[in-house]
């Protein structure tokens, strides 16, 4: 179930024969224009093709490259302009802009294919020897720069390790419930496979489609449904990492008190440390039976009092899904653009008003799965706690809307860049007496930042929020914000506009009490602000490790730790 | 609420004025003579009085001295005999054996009070300017060896950092449910103090009365409730840790993908890295309501099962606690030694025998706690799943029972060890389709071992088991032994019957799919095997980040990583 990276966009979100998102002369792009405060009709900023883009010459000597055939073979090492553009970037707004643009100045040199951790872990270790660059490349979903191929300084040869071959479930033990599989795998070939056995991992980040077990290791990534599944440092068991100094068998123990659990290293390394070839991981039983449903508040802070309750009191949930007024606003207009609101639509809207709920409402959406005695428990302990904390139930509805389009949010995103908007996405997460005070302070901070950064003052930015993620501590905050996109300074201005909004943003999350991520990772956007985060003895800590396991710095350079 | 020194018992467990849980002349005695093949009365092994053994003189010069009064003032340095006595080891057999015998070779050359975590920095700081070496002693339970004062080989001035003084709870956070407290207070001081606000940490080792929370941190600890409150590096939020290069504050956030979280280095690192000062960690509500009881099973594959099938089907249990055959006989024969059966007595074996649990049968014990909705949830899902798996309810005096002496055992330690018998425990963990595995081979190599060392073929050990924390994946088994002691070899002698016994068990947990500790930690008696378990890169990158923080080596030295 491998994916062909032909058939995938080398420079957007998903298949490259997919349903338009947001199709040429779809209302939505009136109703985004006004509200931008942009002029209609939207820009065109169409992507270059790849037939007219130049990559830099790979620098692959033919030794080096016939030491890696002998390894992969010779079908496994690819120099093509199409792979190694695919493997040029991830998937962050910042790496689309080059890409678009046509600025393949990162791709690698080349691209290897590994079939085992044997092959990995050769591969690692004549890289090792030589004094080549490898750049581990599962989905290549990161949004934080994480894949990138070549960093700019960079001057020896650079090799993505694509891990996409490494794509089998090896075992399922359905008395420890764990699974252990080839990190290649994607997330749909995985499900399927532990389906078969009646299990799952339970993992569906919004890349799921196309990112890969061993990424969500290397990130500490979280699914859509981690209040029951957990984050990746959660499921995570053990596994093997093909490293400079040799293959790393992290510790593989349910619970112990033989010094640091050092699993808890390798989730969230990004592949700085060596490249995860095989994972261990926890199921869950196929749930038997799910309940997701809607409610709406009055205000943000109800909707998240509620959610602190229902997670403190330990009601079984599997999400826990809060968008403020904006988000709210934008998702509800944007579907309904262009549609004449009917006799319901009347008839609903003066009840939400007669209720309190018309002025600008959250939505909290709330998933339970499991056996059917845990879920009619829990859907019924919510519904009182939500109903005290001032929810009124809005029935299932939303919840099948938001299942059936769970995974489709990125491919929205190349249509709006192609009409000269902007849009990207940032998280974090706090204690819960901080939620409302850091949620407003990145707000702002992006609202103003995008303000700085456009000429027009009838433009403006959108800004919005949710909640996805919940503790019995505190909760993660996700932002998305769209933007007009500053089309006078080429590239250079694009990303300065970028990293005027990226910048503003993270000092507003690390100087209010916010994580730099909660699940996206650090890569090469985050990295400098991790040292404030992590401190001078974390980051001693961190280097240490890196230069025992890689002391030349040839796993993922410029990743993490910058 | 700081326990004073003088009224605790130097060389063994408790209070100095506590009740002889095995007084002379008590019926068990006899029974204990005879299972271990023992002629009665049992010798008699009284330990040295503190006024007949001899320390080493302390190597504090009076430069030193001045330096360390000037940090904490004069009154907290202690250079006298009780104080030295009293922080020459911790509390493990081991330990026990050379402290009895009167050998206080491993005393430190002095005992410092800091009342602050900027005392303590201070203090590290001095330590690290002139080579001194620290060990961190919060209530000095230690069962691993992990605050022995002065390690054989060690040439420098060694001192023990006594953090008893610091015994504040700073902040209570009932939104967050997070509290911080100062690292050296004692499990019932911390334990009244978050009752005044209606909340609790939830751990309760069977150390709680004489252990601190640093020390339940550093050791990576698990209360006996851990099924509801989770082990150590659960409930950790963060810490800050005084290290010889500065202070150490570990990130703080509910969750994160900011790269690995060194909390997790910080959990189970036994102070080989700083002394940690203060932790905040998360709270539950004092629970409304809790249900202990009992269960019997025909086996213990029977009983295990139905542990394995609660924790995975995800009923909110706060223990389940499996006594195997011989430990459930060796208690209950142990509180009936003596007693005449009564008719009640006679119809319960009757009808046990008639249900078939007569035999050998094990008990469960079950434990829930929380509100009265999810306590009699957990209840009846519980229950049902033990009945489909074989077992027998038996009511709540079990429970009570347990509840009563839950943190008694170790006071059984002593008149033993006065009467000729070695007793010890340890404990390790692993994967469900592994347990009665491992419980065989570790109870062989223990009975094997026990036999090994004894010269009198009519003599033998006891060996016995329970499983006492669970997860999705596996659970703990934990291993209490009584043999004889051999006499003739004076502590020599037991050190090298006690080593004898130790070596075969851990080699059995090493090669058999165990976990050298599940909560006990690592010290000086697990160091040897730890390199298996982590494997040469864990160990480089340990090594890597102990060199990093701790260039000189000075804190606690020999333990972790030998």
């Amino acid at each position: 179930m491998t994916i062909d990276r032909t058939s995938l966009r080398w420079n957007g979100w998903g298949p490259t024969n997919q349903h338009d998102a947001l199709p040429k002369g779809a209302p939505a792009w009136d109703w985004i224009a006004d509200a931008l405060g942009m002029t209609a009709p939207l820009p065109q900023t169409p992507a270059k093709d790849i037939s007219t883009c130049t990559l830099p010459a790979s620098g692959l000597d033919g030794e080096t490259r016939l030491s890696l055939e002998r390894i992969v073979g010779a079908n496994q090492v690819h120099t093509g302009d199409y792979e190694r553009a695919f493997h040029t970037r991830g998937k962050s707004y910042h790496d689309l802009l080059h890409l678009r643009a046509g600025d393949l100045s990162n791709a690698p040199d080349a691209v290897v294919y590994p079939r085992s951790a044997d092959e990995t872990q050769a591969l690692v270790e004549i890289a090792a020897a030589s004094n080549i660059v490898l750049v581990p490349y599962g989905g290549g979903s990161s949004v934080v720069g994480g894949v990138t191929g070549r960093e700019a300084d960079e001057t020896r040869i650079c090799i993505s390790v694509d891990t996409t071959l490494m794509a089998s479930v090896l075992n399922v033990d359905d008395t420890a419930m764990t699974a252990t599989a080839q990190a290649g795998i994607y997330g749909p070939a995985l499900d399927k496979a532990l389906a078969a056995h009646g299990v799952r991992l339970g993992h569906y980040p919004q890349s799921f489609e196309y990112s890969t077990l061993g990424g969500w290791v290397a990130a500490r990534g979280a699914g859509q449904n981690s209040n029951r599944y957990g984050k990746a440092e959660k499921w995570l068991v053990s596994a093997s990492v093909a490293t400079p100094t040799g293959t790393w068998r992290t510790e593989a123990t349910p619970a112990s008190a033989a010094g640091p659990n050092l699993n808890q290293l390798l989730a969230g390394s990004e592949g700085t440390l060596g490249i995860i070839t095989e994972a261990t991981f926890k199921l869950h039983d196929v749930p038997e039976t799910e309940d997701y449903r809607g409610y709406l508040f009055r205000t943000f802070a109800e909707g998240r009092e509620a959610i602190r309750r229902i997670v403190q009191t330990e009601v079984p949930v599997a999400m826990l899904r809060l968008s403020d007024a904006d988000e709210t606003f934008f998702f509800r207009t944007l579907s309904s653009a262009g549609k004449e609101p009917g006799v319901k639509d009347h008839l609903t809207d003066a009840y939400l008003r007669l209720r309190g709920y018309a002025d600008k409402p959250c939505v909290l959406l709330t998933g339970m799965e499991g056996d059917a005695a845990n879920v009619s428990h829990a859907r019924d302990r919510a519904a009182r706690i939500i109903a005290a904390s001032g929810g009124m139930h809005v029935g299932k509805s939303p919840g099948a809307n938001w299942k059936a389009g769970r995974f489709h949010g990125p491919m929205v995103r190349d249509p709006m860049m192609d009409h000269g908007l902007g849009v990207d996405t940032l998280e974090t997460s706090t204690f819960w007496p901080n939620i409302e005070h850091l949620h407003s302070c990145v707000t702002k901070a992006l609202q103003d930042a995008i303000t700085e950064t456009l000429t027009d003052d009838r433009q403006r930015g959108i800004v919005m929020a949710h909640i996805s993620h919940s503790y019995a501590d505190g909760a993660s905050l996700y932002f998305t914000f769209v933007f007009p996109r500053r089309l006078d300074g080429g590239l250079e201005g694009e990303v300065e506009q970028w990293l005027t909004i990226k910048r503003a943003a993270s000092d507003a999350i690390l100087a209010n009490g916010g994580t730099i991520s909660h699940h996206h990772g650090v890569g090469t956007d985050h990295a400098p602000w991790l040292g404030q985060e992590k401190g001078p003895l974390g980051m001693q800590m961190l280097d240490a490790i890196k230069k025992t396991i890689d002391p030349k710095g040839i796993m993922n350079p410029g990743k993490l730790l910058s």
